[in-house]
């Protein structure tokens, strides 16, 4: 088990006795899940995707991957929500793995942030891929449509066609008959998952493939996911747990749930997460609210309302074992600011002992939290972290 | 005024007459303020920062960076918490307009990102800030530490002295002996100014004049801000009224306060907001949760919760009247997406389209809300809008 959850920091909130009493209702959502026969089971296709993502279609996206990386000094990726952040997430969290840069657009509105890109593209080669299941949602559609502008000003319709790749429906829609009417390049966008639990699809990884990122790797870790989540016994099943214990926090008035790391490179997956609970979970006049922390720097300024606050939020860090790089503390001569007492200790062990007295501190404050810890920075342990929180969405 | 509150969509919720019920209440507070009576007056030296802000002081801080951008291909600022939010958000607003770039540390102890940091310097002429009032917080010390060791390796002692300011107390602490024992040159943080309200004092006028920002002008809209907000009564001051609506609406029940932009370029100016409301308000075990929503992005997504999630939130945009720069929306003779419809209208009239309607639809919802426009995306308007906050707050 390379992913851990630790609930050491729900004492006084959630016992193991509170856990088991949602045992039914937890087998209950997981045979729903299975056979089907749960409210949205049309949109399921992600419980099983990682299994049946072709061997064969990763290496054709690797091999696309290459042949636009030839061409192109950078990327854009057209898309928003789902099709935005789950690219981004995965580019961020892996830091310095994209082999070129990857701009986004279609994200937003925002004129100048849309002029400032096309400014930074000039004297640059670059390939387009556009995300879209209809093709007429509004931001990436226009966003399109600027870029396809600026493109005729640099290139030929057959260059063109070479650079601009679209993920979209296999048979209807208007991107789906922009790219046949033009002969660019398609990938299909399955049915039967809903845009936010598509980052393993096409939508997450043809961009991600053509950034250069390892996504056989990424989906190797959904796979073990998809196996280690599969278990119908909570006690066996710690994406269950996660579901169950956040299900026991709501019940106690805790309406927010903060997603907190000391690992700045987890901003963009915080944000996946709230896009994926945000979503799955605001129905009904119900739902926790999905809010995000990166430490140190919120530690000196929100850290006081989640010490003082009102209380009725709970957190979940996300940890990192093994980062992918140590920085050693230097010794200094002077030593004014008296920190050669960890000269020579690494920065992280340092960062560890601030996430363990926060994480201390704020149980003590009334603040129960749970911390999932990662083994690694990597993009196998970025598959297996999605899919345990597509599955305990699911679940909760 | 440059600056306008709309508060229409407050309807059913906050009436003119709830807010005149507090007239007596925001006047106390006011007076509070002025007179240095209330809690915490040994810190309110923000209030008449601006008026005292010296000019000279502007141009020597001008004229630094210009020293400094004329040795420098970047810049790295070293701070955490209010003395790195406040730099970051000035920039991020004013997209573009600082003349080299500026990376951050002491905000974090992820290795991976420091060692990203480092990697990125090489080759390059560089400069530090370091802004600690203390020099003994862990993240920023530590990191101070890490940089001075790189820059060892390229730069001799009086280079090094040349390329390294420091802010920080006028006279004890360990930064302040650093400072001196080296010959660094320092600038003062004043002790009458939080840290969540330094973005004024030397903590941001430094490490932006350095980047080339026109902290003039952020000054000036400041100032504008203090005459502007600095009436007692709550029918002139739209600062007291924002701090009286959010009084009422967490009276209501509503913990959440999110603040919301159709503009990405807010995305840190909302940050720069979350630190200092949670920070003033998070305590006693009180405090309206504050957090940020960067749109059209979220809105395919937290849209969803803010929809039809628990009915205890409001919300807060920020609209920006005049973007600085305009995206025509291309016709397109084969017309697939049906977007021909708004051929040869500006990308921003789409987007106050869905800041519109997105409002619209959130009270509709059972979201009140209120929304802040600014007249340009400048620094000006951005000044105000700080002091704006500041002055709310402090009331609220």
């Amino acid at each position: 088990m390379t992913l851990c959850l630790n609930r050491d920091n729900l004492q006084g909130y959630v016992t193991e006795k509170d856990l088991l009493t949602l045992k039914p209702a937890v087998e209950k959502a997981h045979q729903d899940l299975e056979n089907g026969t749960g409210a949205g089971h049309e949109f399921t296709g992600w419980l099983t995707l990682p299994s049946e993502i072709d061997d064969g279609f990763l290496q054709e996206a690797a091999q696309l991957g290459r042949e636009l990386q030839a061409c192109s000094d950078c990327l854009i990726s057209i898309g928003i929500g789902g099709s935005y952040l789950g690219i981004r997430s995965t580019i961020e969290f892996l830091r310095g793995q994209a082999r070129i840069p990857v701009y986004y657009a279609g994200h937003n509105m925002t004129p100048d942030y849309l002029n400032a890109l096309l400014k930074s593209l000039d004297g640059k080669d670059f390939s387009v891929i556009v995300i879209s299941k209809s093709g007429t949602t509004t931001e990436p559609a226009l966003a399109f449509r600027v870029i396809k502008k600026y493109m005729k000003q640099r290139y030929s319709p057959q260059e063109m066609a070479k650079r601009i790749i679209c993920v979209t429906d296999r048979a209807k829609g208007a991107l789906r008959q922009i790219a046949d009417q033009n002969g660019y390049r398609s990938f299909v966008i399955p049915d039967n998952v809903g845009g936010r639990f598509s980052v393993l699809t096409p939508v997450g990884l043809i961009p991600l493939a053509a950034a250069g990122i390892d996504v056989q790797a990424l989906v190797d870790g959904a796979r073990a996911g998809q196996k280690e989540y599969g278990r119908m016994a909570i006690d066996e099943n710690s994406a269950y747990q996660y579901a169950a214990v956040r299900h026991c926090l709501f019940q106690q008035g805790k309406v927010i749930e903060v997603m907190a790391s000391f690992y700045d490179n987890l901003m963009y997956v915080n944000e996946w997460w709230k896009q994926l609970y945000g979503e799955s979970e605001g129905k009904d006049g119900k739902g926790i609210f999905p809010a995000s922390l990166i430490l140190s720097t919120d530690l000196h300024s929100m850290g006081q309302l989640m010490q003082e606050g009102l209380r009725n939020m709970f957190e979940t860090f996300i940890e990192i074992r093994h980062p992918e790089s140590r920085v050693e503390i230097p010794r200094d001569d002077q030593d004014l600011d008296g920190f050669n007492c960890v000269a020579g200790k690494y920065l992280d062990f340092v960062n560890k002992q601030a996430y363990k007295a926060t994480a201390a501190a704020h149980l003590e404050g009334g603040i129960p939290n749970m911390t999932i810890t990662l083994d690694r920075a990597d993009a196998f342990h970025l598959g297996q972290l999605y899919y345990f929180f597509e599955k305990a969405v699911a679940v909760s």
